[in-house]
């Protein structure tokens, strides 16, 4: 994908199940260490978004498993903001293990007053700093 | 939703977050027990199915976040399978916590030979005795 | 054990790691549902703790491990308290499948007053409830 | 602590808990990180382990929290090996938020046969590779 932003993550025993593999809920885990790095590299973080009084809860997750993972391996994850950034953003993210295509997931997030749970727009920093990796 | 099976489920503090509720990548963990515990209630068990050399992963997770859940909650459960069983199932979920919905879900999982790895159809055991719960 | 709270809790396919048994860590999520019931059964609950502002940190977990848990096991759990219930509380439990002792621990919690971050003793009230299970 | 593994660890958002902290039990995750990354340090892992017909499940887990941890901390780890290798091997950590310390552990492993589901000897590459960690 254009535009992606890339990342590595070890898959650690925990998270494994009895088929030998990850289990398939732990994906959310891996996606959304991706988020957080993404926000990172452009030298920001989640916790500046909360101590702005913003919170992101998830509204929607969509996840297609194409091929497993087992414990060590290193999974490589490309993920891009899909469309803008208003009151929720989207990522899409693929994820690959020895550059094969294990998963692809769509996730929506929604920004989220804390104190008035009610949703806001993102923050300016965070959408300048995140409108490198948007694919329109 | 009719023929549903219905399962209830209490929240552990383990599986919140700092946001103060259920981590959304854990209603993945409410959704595999509500399968177990439907082939349960039939009297079977997905330790019998693997006894027949047959693994259950998951092919595909479409979750809608419509409201949360917090620590100590009560979160019920009501599943059906979608379409008939064949080599794959598709099960529709709804979790409600004191009648509100907060979670709805399709979560497809496919049979697979577990010595050769490849699709097989559901063992007629399972298929008879899930199909109940079927909705088309 | 004498006095001890009883209660069963089945394990769950994601509490499993690739060695095909629970992960060792997950057993700490077991001992926590344990404690919630046990105050459950006396009638009261852990948020009606939090609703005091008293918050119940863990300071202190030893775990033994003598024999192994696998999917789909119901874990019966027996747990007391040992000693009195002062500014912290300590619970040992011992964890049988099919009356096969596979666990024994003793984990330490502290009261804390939630506003103030600083040690407090127990509600009163939870004293009462939980003196049946002490064990001296 | 003299001659030990060090290795920094992210805390995630799953990990945290309603009390806005690192779950207790979720300890036990970063232990077994650092344990799988001192042996990578040495250019061996617990896959070659595993390959070799060895499993390292867990016998005894001591933890002391002497502090919190939360979303997005590095969690700075220092790991020796107590004592000799044997047919069971003691690690004892140390984990530092910011130069304070928030956890001490110690967690000894039996190395199992995986066919036989005896005890046996730690293989000797890597007593080898471990001997540089080993405090006496």
């Amino acid at each position: 994908m254009k535009n992606a932003f890339r990342h590595d993550i070890r898959v650690r025993y925990e998270e494994t199940d009895a088929m030998g593999m990850v289990y398939y809920g732990n994906y959310a885990r891996y996606l959304e260490v991706v988020r957080a790095e993404m926000i990172r590299a452009e030298g920001l973080s989640y916790v500046l978004m909360e101590e702005q009084g913003v919170l992101m809860p998830v509204l929607r997750m969509n996840v297609t498993y194409r091929g497993i993972a087992v414990y060590d391996d290193l999974i490589q994850a490309k993920s891009v903001v899909l469309g803008g950034i208003g009151k929720t953003i989207t990522y899409k993210t693929e994820l690959f293990v020895k550059d094969r295509l294990i998963n692809e997931s769509e996730v929506e997030l929604i920004f989220l007053d804390r104190a008035r749970r009610r949703p806001v727009a993102c923050p300016a920093v965070f959408v300048t700093a995140l409108e490198k990796f948007c694919v329109f």
